[in-house]
């Protein structure tokens, strides 16, 4: 197969994201890899030194896709901060959600590689902490809410959403009652937060 | 040993509790349950008729401590809802964190017991909801809250609160910065709930 394009990266994570979905995450090899790229395994050890290696890259641009559909959220102009704040957890719900729903096997081979790879899971933590922290204190500026300690804000509202976020939730995510109990506690964070 | 004593469905759950600390709840039977007591596994199942049924009252009964401690919180004349509510989630996280600190292995035991018995739980979830519900209705007669829904109110504290009892958060409850973070929490959802 396509074997005359350049072998970058990001071809090879593609093709081991398919190869994690197919095989699962106990029996997909490098080996595996390089076949469905049609190259030899020296050739994908040449990019990611380790199956390890390989196997925490994959985690991370899976984690990152999330991150940068959010950053569209908090960087738009012009809206104002609990709108934003609002529509940033319903998104990251909603591609929680999404994630676990309609592709439950890759969520589940996931959720064996988030476990492997607690730093890359911190990480992605600390940006999505970030990106709330960014419209927290951009709401303080424009006088929509109080928060004397930003960071300390950000990380408790990012914590009172768990239900809607924390994949330990994903069975409830179905039940008809969810995106009401979403509302009501999202509702009562922003009420918290108004200057 | 006590076999005098009359057999009570209390003497028998105290008892099974101390065998399943000690045998693990995969190991414990009812025959070691009544050789704790000193009778035959025949008295044992006069008053529970089968080892399920008996694992269940005891499940049972380790939750509904909790539940009597904090409806004392819930029933406490002439104080403010606002320091009535802080005080009971401080307690349910007080209580769940004592539980799984100080006494791990009977922590574990009742991981799977509640795992066997998810009618017990959700009733007991009930019960706690019910205990939030009627502190949130009485902030609302004093004018101290705000609370359109009082139901729906006291389950999004209950959610939003999942990180300071939900057994799943158990090994970040070790964290020095764990009691900031309840009070974070806490904070704005108090904030939230003002009249």
């Amino acid at each position: 197969m396509a074997a005359t394009e350049t072998l970058t990266a990001e071809r090879i994570l593609e093709a081991t994201e398919e190869v994690l979905r197919r095989y699962g995450p106990a029996k997909a090899t490098v080996v595996d890899v390089a076949r469905a790229l049609g190259v030899s395994h020296g050739s994908v050890y040449r990019h990611f030194r380790t199956k390890a290696a390989l196997r925490e890259a994959v985690t991370e641009r899976w984690l990152s896709r999330t991150e940068v559909m959010l950053a569209e959220l908090t960087g738009a102009a012009g809206r104002p901060a609990p709108e934003k704040l609002k529509d940033w957890f319903a998104a990251l719900f909603e591609a929680k959600r999404h994630k676990a729903g309609d592709d439950p096997e890759l969520f589940a081979t996931y959720s064996v590689l988030i476990d492997e790879n607690s730093g890359v899971v911190d990480r992605h933590l600390e940006v999505l902490v970030g990106q709330v922290r960014t419209v927290v204190e951009e709401g303080v500026r424009e006088g929509e809410f109080t928060a004397p300690e930003p960071d300390a804000t950000a990380r408790a509202l990012f914590s009172a959403t768990a239900h809607f976020h924390d994949p330990a939730y994903a069975p409830e995510w179905r039940k008809p009652t969810v995106d009401a109990e979403f509302d009501a506690v999202v509702g009562l964070l922003l009420r918290g937060l108004r200057a």
